[in-house]
């Protein structure tokens, strides 16, 4: 993801590509290289210091390293409020579709009876279900919470066991794991008659480049923590 | 579709059913009863001299019958103009899924290289395109041309004849029809990598009827000419 | 759905609708009436009564009821033993359709990595997952085993509880309940840079009417027990 | 394509690579290296040469390029019967899903009022419809047409232009081309209430590497002409 990053830079006229910095190299490299911007796709264990260390010596952050709780989200602010003119976009996903697929799902939220999620992923994939799954669940769950929605209809009374998948908030959510398939989510509505699907498929990382390029630009004008690139769109 | 509104208004706590009109009977039945809205599902040739009278009674008026040109838009609005207090909300697609559908394609339109519209129906249908595929194809043209976005790529140089479907401003539309099916829309939208799909299927006539009730709503705080369901959403 | 059979029966040209027996009603109905074939649509409880009583008198039987486990298909086939010349078709689906996409997961079984099922329906179904999501399963794992294959690919280490589906013989099946919905199911099947998916979506209990008939007019050339739509197709 | 072959023949341990032939280079070296089998994935104004070549030299020959007519067909017959003991396959997909996905299209194509195509690819593909629609709904003509269907049932009187696709033996099919597709095709079938789906989506050139690697294991053990794969699953 990293070279993909990079290249992506490289070949942007409005971007220069000043330093390339590996597991084991120095973020000085950086510094020295007087980078407006640095893109994080690193590691949960590492990104919190590499986040310090950014906002501390005034570089703007893009980040698409996963894991940030609510508690890593309070630090990152916490040292912003002491460099309030530097910017840190953190996303779990950068493909345009996917940040249009759970803005339109939470938009929808509030009209229909029933959703459920639907994510199909390659079968080397070690969480289910994914992050964008989680995390597409969760707003849906407070569109409706704000709307007033009741309960989801369901009837079910006779289960079984070994489902691949989870229920967040009331929303449940399938994961379906087989050779062949890259990264794909369908968001699932229904009411009286009829039903409306957002899907969004991704065949490839470069699907992402847009996303973390669109990221790259308005991360200097945007000074404090930006969550998802929905804002950005 | 007449008695399916009327079945629904009735079923409605907050509305009353005060008359029910079928052809050949006179539209005084509704003024005598008070109405405060009157809902046409008619055909094009008399569906202009109905509006015509409501706006005069000062009635307001749901209309889902089709067939609104440009020209018959400008005569509604100057009646309207004459009776300001008299709303009149005339939509193409009253089904929730079906708004929403063309809101997200109209919302998405500007970020992707791409976008194919799918429509699938009953073979009984006459017309090819259906009438909301021709309105999202006119939506997805407008929103491209105001994001400045390029002509869509295709390389097609060796092409048969005998599609069902068409081309309208640079959108291209595929009307399938087969028995079976009731009345289904696909966008899909598609970019280096990734594509996004909004697809809305209606099973039922009932499903159009929440949208239908909610126009009747918001008609009576609405005065003048709204076109569509969106803005009321 | 009796009476959905009963009239397509009565509609058609080459079959003749000689008694209707409802809950209640007695049977000798048919046999005073001197029926050929009895199509029964009722309930686990009484199913194993009506057949031993139709067997006993010689009528042909057409079965939609549900809840055939081994030990009860094993009695019908000794009374079957004592009448050779009476037919018995039972079968889980009567949509042509469905029975079409049994035959073809199982036939692929063999060809791919990986194969999950998602069925989807309206949320007032108290099973999940669905009888014809579960025959498919088991067809799918004969085959699998059949050919030899080895276990599905599966990396997944980090899971989440609440998801609706099940998993049988080695086989992910993922249950969708959604108002609007009626009766659906996907089976995907994958491989390296490949998938092959047979979906079957059901929008009427019609859909089920030329299988009875079908089976109707073969039960009366087929003595014994057959399992199933798909050796009539 | 020809690289991606050699290196999964390569690979396969019951197989041996002995020589590449690149455009230009002589089809000597691979008599002199002995091979069993010749794969061809060249042009259509060349592999009917190599073709003769191959035949007359007693070499096994797997075909992927297109071109095909049924007069190239016959010549290659004619040649074969004056060396019987030479295999040849023709393939024009060598997509293992592809294969099974025209097997069960030509199949379920007699139980179904309705059925069109809808294949969607990468906007730089020069053709409409590709070669696999059209074989596609060529196989779905003659199953119709020995069962004895009649025409499709289609009111459309009210029609636009500009569509891309083409109707082929009475069957509709509609060519998608947009950014971020590779290579899909979706037949659907309806019949009254209900519909049957089979797509098929390849996502990566690998996909065609299994049903190569099968061509050439089975075309040393069948003489004559072989056309499609589907004889050899």
């Amino acid at each position: 993801m990293g070279i993909e990053v990079c290249r992506a830079v490289d070949r942007a006229d409005d971007l220069d590509l000043v330093a390339m910095i590996d597991q084991g190299d120095w973020l000085f490299n950086a510094s020295d290289a007087s980078a407006q911007v640095i893109v994080d796709f690193t590691a949960p264990d590492v990104v919190m210091d590499n986040l310090h260390w950014c906002i501390d010596q005034g570089i703007n952050v893009v980040v698409g390293t996963s894991g940030f709780t609510d508690e890593r989200l309070a630090r990152v602010k916490a040292w912003l409020a002491a460099k309030p003119e530097v910017g840190v976009v953190i996303a779990p996903n950068f493909g345009i579709g996917a940040v249009l697929m759970m803005e339109f799902a939470e938009r929808a939220a509030r009209y229909f009876d029933s959703v459920e999620i639907i994510e199909q992923h390659h079968p080397k994939k070690v969480d289910a279900p994914s992050g964008t799954a989680l995390h597409t669940a969760r707003l849906i769950e407070q569109a409706r919470k704000a709307a007033g929605k009741p309960e989801m209809p369901d009837a079910t009374t006779d289960e079984m066991a070994g489902a691949r998948g989870a229920e967040v908030g009331g929303v449940r959510i399938h994961s379906v794991r087989a050779a062949g398939l890259v990264a794909h989510q369908e968001v699932l509505f229904g009411t009286t008659g009829e039903t409306l699907t957002i899907r969004h498929d991704s065949f490839d990382r470069a699907s992402f480049m847009p996303g973390v390029l669109l990221a790259i630009r308005e991360v200097v004008q945007r000074p404090g923590l930006t969550l998802g690139l929905a804002p950005l769109l």
